[in-house]
C-alpha cells in the first residue's frame, strides 16, 4: 500500500463524468480543509468521492483552478521513471505508425497520459512544456525516460506560455540535456523548415498545422501564394514544395520571416519566396490598395479568442481577417482561414469568416474544415475544446 | 426583359438569410394563392420580398416543403444550356485542381450552383441524380451541357433514393447517353475499386468517403483490418493498398461483396481479402465470440438518423455500433466510426461513439474527425448540415 494523502469531492459534486473519463477536479468540487490547502503543488493524492470511494490517483496544485488532475486509476500506482516511460511507449507507437521520420508532437498531455505535459519532438531532440506543477516538479524523471524511450541527445524545457501561468508556475527556458546547434531543419510536407527550439513561438514550430499545410498543398499547384500571419513560412513552403509559382510571407516578427527564408534557401525555393514584414491587417490593405491578386490566400492567426471573455472581439477580429483577405482572392481562387482559439468553437468561426467574406462581397463555396493532426489526439471527454480549426473556401465571383 | 410569373414572401418571412445566400425558401413562408399553386413543378419565378422588392430567380415546386430554390440573383437570367455549361466549367475547374484522374463528384448540388442536381464523374462516364424537379424537367440540358463540357460518353440518369421522394419525383434510372459494359473500374487511394453505375447504391461508389479511406490507409501498415458495412470495400481495398495484412469485409449486400472481390482481384489483392455476408451486429457478435482481434477497425453504417424523428433511435444505434466494435479492436489498435446522417451532428455522434467504446470497457483517445472531401463543397449557410462525419479513436487498453 502506498500512503498518499486523500482529496474528497464536496456531496453535490459530480462523481460521475470522473468516473467517465473526465480528467479534471475543479478546485470548488473538492472539500478544501487546512490539510488539502497544505498540499504542496505538484504531489500525489487519492481522489475519492463524497462517500470516501477512491477514484484515483490525482497530481494536486492548490494554487490552481484545475485543483485535480487524474493520473491513474490505479491509487497504488507509483510515478516514476517507469511509470511515465510506458507512457511514452504507448505515444511512441502512435507516431511511429503515422510518420516516416521522427518529427511531431510525442505526448499531447491529458490524452496521452501525461496531463498537463506537452512534448514536440525534433529528430535528435525534443522540447519538453512542464504546464503543470507534477512536471514542473519531476522534470528530471521526465526526461530520463524521454532519453531511455526515444534516444534524443537534446532535451530542451521551454517554460513560456499562458498554461504555466495559470498553474502559478515561473517562465524559464533552458537546455536540460545535451546542447542545441541553431535552429533545427524540419523536413515535412515536401518543404524544410528551420524551428528555433529555444527563442521560438510555443516549441519552434507548429506540428498541429501539418495536415491544414497539407491540404493547402494540394490547391498551390502554379498558384500565387499569400501566407498570412505565416511564423516560420508554414503554409508558404509547402505550397512551393507542391509546386507554387510564388509565395509571399506576410508577419510582424523579424525572427519568424528570418527562419522563414532559411527555410526557403534550404528548401531550393528561395527564388519564389518573398517576405513582407508589418502588421498583418495593414499589410493585407496595403496589398489591396496594390490590386494584388493571389489565387490561394491563408491566414493563421494567433488565437483572437483565448478565452470566454475575449469572445466576441475575437469572433470580430476574425471576421475582419476574412473580410481584408477575401478581395486578395482571384476569382476561383482559394481562402483558408484558421482559428487557434479554444473559446470560438467551429461554428462561430466558420459563421465569422462567412461573414467577413460576405461583406467583401464575394460569394465562397466551404470546400473543406481541418484540424490539428493525430499527434495531438483528444481525450473524447475534452474534445468539446479541440482548439484548432482551419476552414477553406473557395471564391468563385 | 423575361416574363417569368413571381412568387412573394410573406410579410413575416425572413428575406435577410435569402438575401445573405440562404438558397431555399420553404413553402409556408410564400403567399401562397391560386396563380403560385398553379405554377408547374420545375418552372422558374421571380422570387420577391414583402415589399416586391425582387430577390432572384428561383425553380418552382408547389408539391416539395421546398418551394423555391434560388437559381440566380439575376432575375433576366435565362436557365439554358450556356447557363448550365457555365456551372459546370467552375465545378470542373476545381475538380481538375484536386484529382490528377477524372473521378469526383462533379456537382454537389446547391453549392456548386444547380440546385437538387448531384453528377458523380467516372472517366469516361458520369451519372446524373436530379434530385429537384426543375432538373428532371430539363434533364436533356443538363446531359448536353455535361458532355459539351466533360466530353464524357456514357451518361446515366438515376433516379433513386429519398430526395426525388420528397420532391415528388418518381423513382427510374436509365443510361441516357452512350452504354454501359459492366461495372466500372475506379481507381482511388492506390485501389481499384469495382463501381456499378446502374445498381449500386447512391451514384455506384462513395466518393465523399475518399479522404476517410485515405486517413485509414495512413493506420493500415501491417495491419489486420476489419470493414464493417464495408458496401464495394471502401475502407478495406484502401487499407489493402497502403500495406495492411489482411482485410475483412462484412456486408449484408452479395452484390456489394461481389464488387469487393471483384475490386481486390483487379487491385491484385485478392489474396489478401475476404468477405462475410451477413447483417452487421451479428457478424460482429459472432466475431468477438471467435475472439478475433483487429488492428484497425471500420464502421461505415448507413444513416441510422436520416431525419429528427429518428435521431434518438439512430444514436443507440450508433452507439451499439461501437460497443459491438470496439472488443475486436487490439490493444493500441485503431477504431474509425462513421456516421453519413444529417439529423445526428458531429458532438452528438463522437459522444455515442465514446459512450459506446466506454461500454465496452475500453479507453479512447480521439486522433481524427473526418468529413467528406472537397468536391463536396458547401454552402457556408447551409454548413451546419455537414451530413458526413468519421471519428478515428485509438484504443490503448
Amino acid at each position: 500500500m502506498t500512503d498518499y494523502p486523500t482529496i474528497r469531492l464536496k456531496p453535490k459534486a459530480e462523481a460521475r463524468a470522473i468516473r467517465h473519463g473526465f480528467p479534471w477536479v475543479f478546485a470548488d468540487e473538492v472539500v478544501t480543509d487546512r490539510r488539502t490547502r497544505a498540499l504542496t503543488a505538484g504531489s500525489f493524492a487519492v481522489l475519492e468521492d463524497s462517500e470516501r470511494r477512491a477514484l484515483g490517483l490525482v497530481t494536486v496544485n492548490p494554487a490552481s483552478k484545475i485543483i485535480g488532475r487524474m493520473m491513474d486509476r490505479n491509487v497504488d500506482a507509483v510515478i516514476d521513471a517507469d511509470w511515465i516511460s510506458a507512457k511514452l511507449r504507448i505515444a511512441l507507437d502512435h507516431r511511429a505508425r503515422l510518420y516516416e521520420t521522427p518529427y511531431y508532437r510525442l505526448i499531447h498531455a491529458e490524452a496521452d497520459g501525461l496531463p498537463g505535459v506537452v512534448i514536440d519532438r525534433f529528430g535528435p531532440a525534443a522540447v519538453i512544456q512542464p504546464n503543470a506543477a507534477w512536471a514542473e516538479a519531476h522534470i528530471t524523471l521526465i526526461a530520463d525516460a524521454l532519453q531511455a524511450v526515444t534516444g534524443v541527445e537534446c532535451i530542451v524545457k521551454n517554460g513560456a506560455g499562458r498554461s504555466r501561468v495559470l498553474e502559478g508556475l515561473t517562465e524559464e527556458t533552458e537546455v536540460l540535456r545535451g546542447t542545441l546547434d541553431g535552429p533545427m531543419p524540419v523536413l515535412m510536407n515536401g518543404a524544410t523548415y528551420m524551428a528555433d527550439l529555444l527563442g521560438g513561438q510555443k516549441t519552434g514550430l507548429f506540428f498541429d498545422q501539418r495536415p491544414n499545410h497539407a491540404f493547402a498543398a494540394t490547391l498551390a499547384k502554379g498558384a500565387r501564394v499569400l501566407d498570412v500571419f505565416s511564423h516560420v513560412g508554414g503554409f508558404s513552403l509547402a505550397a512551393l514544395g507542391a509546386g507554387a509559382q510564388s509565395a509571399l510571407a506576410v508577419d510582424s516578427s523579424v525572427p519568424a520571416l528570418e527562419l522563414a527564408t532559411r527555410g526557403a534557401q534550404a528548401s531550393d525555393m528561395a527564388a519564389q519566396f518573398e517576405t513582407r514584414q508589418g502588421d498583418a491587417f495593414a499589410v493585407m490593405e496595403a496589398l489591396a490598395a496594390e490590386n494584388a491578386q493571389f489565387d490561394l490566400v491563408v491566414c493563421d492567426p494567433p488565437a483572437f479568442a483565448p478565452n470566454k471573455q475575449a469572445l466576441d472581439a475575437g469572433l470580430r477580429a476574425y471576421e475582419r481577417v476574412a473580410k481584408l483577405a477575401a478581395p486578395l482572392v482571384a476569382p476561383g481562387g482559394y481562402l483558408g482561414l484558421c482559428s487557434c482559439s479554444h473559446a470560438a468553437d467551429l461554428s462561430a468561426f466558420r459563421n465569422a469568416s462567412a461573414r467577413g467574406i460576405g461583406r467583401a462581397g464575394r460569394k465562397a463555396q466551404l470546400i473543406h474544415t481541418g484540424s490539428a493532426g493525430p499527434d495531438h489526439p483528444q481525450l473524447p471527454q475534452l474534445a468539446e475544446s479541440g482548439y484548432l480549426k482551419a476552414v477553406y473556401f473557395r471564391l468563385n465571383s
